[in-house]
């Protein structure tokens, strides 16, 4: 058990990085790196650009205040997924205007305005990128999907009251989608900041 | 806009797979895919065993409930963080016992047993493992940590407010720590079952 205040044992320094693979989404890195105490490791790192997303609530036909999500197939999990709209931030571009740009191309609406929420690193142990979460606000339908050539997405109204109790199980265990929550809860909690 | 009861559409079937890149924690595939449509693709997934962690509260010297954290240098987030216990379950290990080990391991901790929170899987795009969260109940020091070669980790003791409180922000910005915090929270709030 440490109180330390002081941290410098366990900072890791860069001796040398090699990028050993890529793909369309992310590039994989070999970096080299020594540790306080000499000792020397080899590390993969996933270098990935950010990625932003919204959380939106709705009205629904039946005056239930409902999430915007979109449901689709995840390549990785072989399942379908029930996610709030998100995506890449592209090169140049701001997290928030991706949010925005994700928002429409998903579902076809867009926010008046969005507040930042929070942001999290995926997976510090291997990613060094964030995703940022967006409460969008004053929500209209503008226009109709506009998806990437892979993007096979389907968007629905999810009752607030349902997602907060089945997140977390079954289709809703998406680690960022309960994080994303979460900073929905806080931003609720908070009175609702700039909303 | 769809409520479809049906999601066929949505769906991808595998076509071929291929290794592409092995590391210690993962491995790499290019995987091709057809789309209900018809329509082709190629994916990068990575293969990863399962994670456990466990959500540890504990009494500090000044009678304050705390969470037992590991607090370590992150080589994908080159950042400190403070984390719950976890890590790899091995191959042929329940979650469980791996985040019982990882517990004893990290911070010299056992508890007399872990209860089930709920599991996320980090991220479906590309991503295939789960991650389960434990509440550990009936903590008591009976070792000194036991750390992997490349693992430098200090182990304190967080106050449970703290956290609530700065959760999201700074040092605890781990996407998987906050579905572990929520997992908690949920927990809590169901009156601790099994506690």
């Amino acid at each position: 058990m440490t109180g330390k205040e002081n941290h410098d044992h366990l900072a890791w320094t860069d001796l040398s990085r090699e990028r050993v693979y890529e793909t369309p989404i992310f590039d994989l890195y070999r970096i080299r790196r020594r540790a306080a105490s000499g000792r020397e490791g080899t590390f993969v790192v996933i270098d990935s650009p950010d990625w932003a997303n919204v959380v939106a609530v709705v009205r629904d036909d039946a005056g239930r205040d409902c999430f915007l999500m979109v449901r689709q197939y995840r390549q990785g999990g072989r399942c379908l997924t029930l996610e709030f709209p998100g995506g890449l931030v592209d090169p140049g571009e701001s997290p928030e205007t991706a949010a925005a740009r994700e928002l429409r191309e998903e579902t076809g609406y867009e926010a008046d305005r969005l507040v930042t929420a929070g942001w999290i690193n995926p997976n510090p142990a291997f990613m060094g990128n964030r995703c940022t979460t967006f409460i969008g606000l004053g929500l209209r339908k503008t226009a109709k999907q506009k998806l990437d050539d892979d993007e096979i997405v389907d968007c629905e109204l999810v009752p607030v009251e349902d997602l907060e109790r089945e997140m977390g199980t079954g289709i809703h265990t998406h680690a960022i989608m309960v994080a994303a929550l979460f900073f929905y809860r806080r931003w609720k909690e908070a009175g609702s900041p700039g909303g």
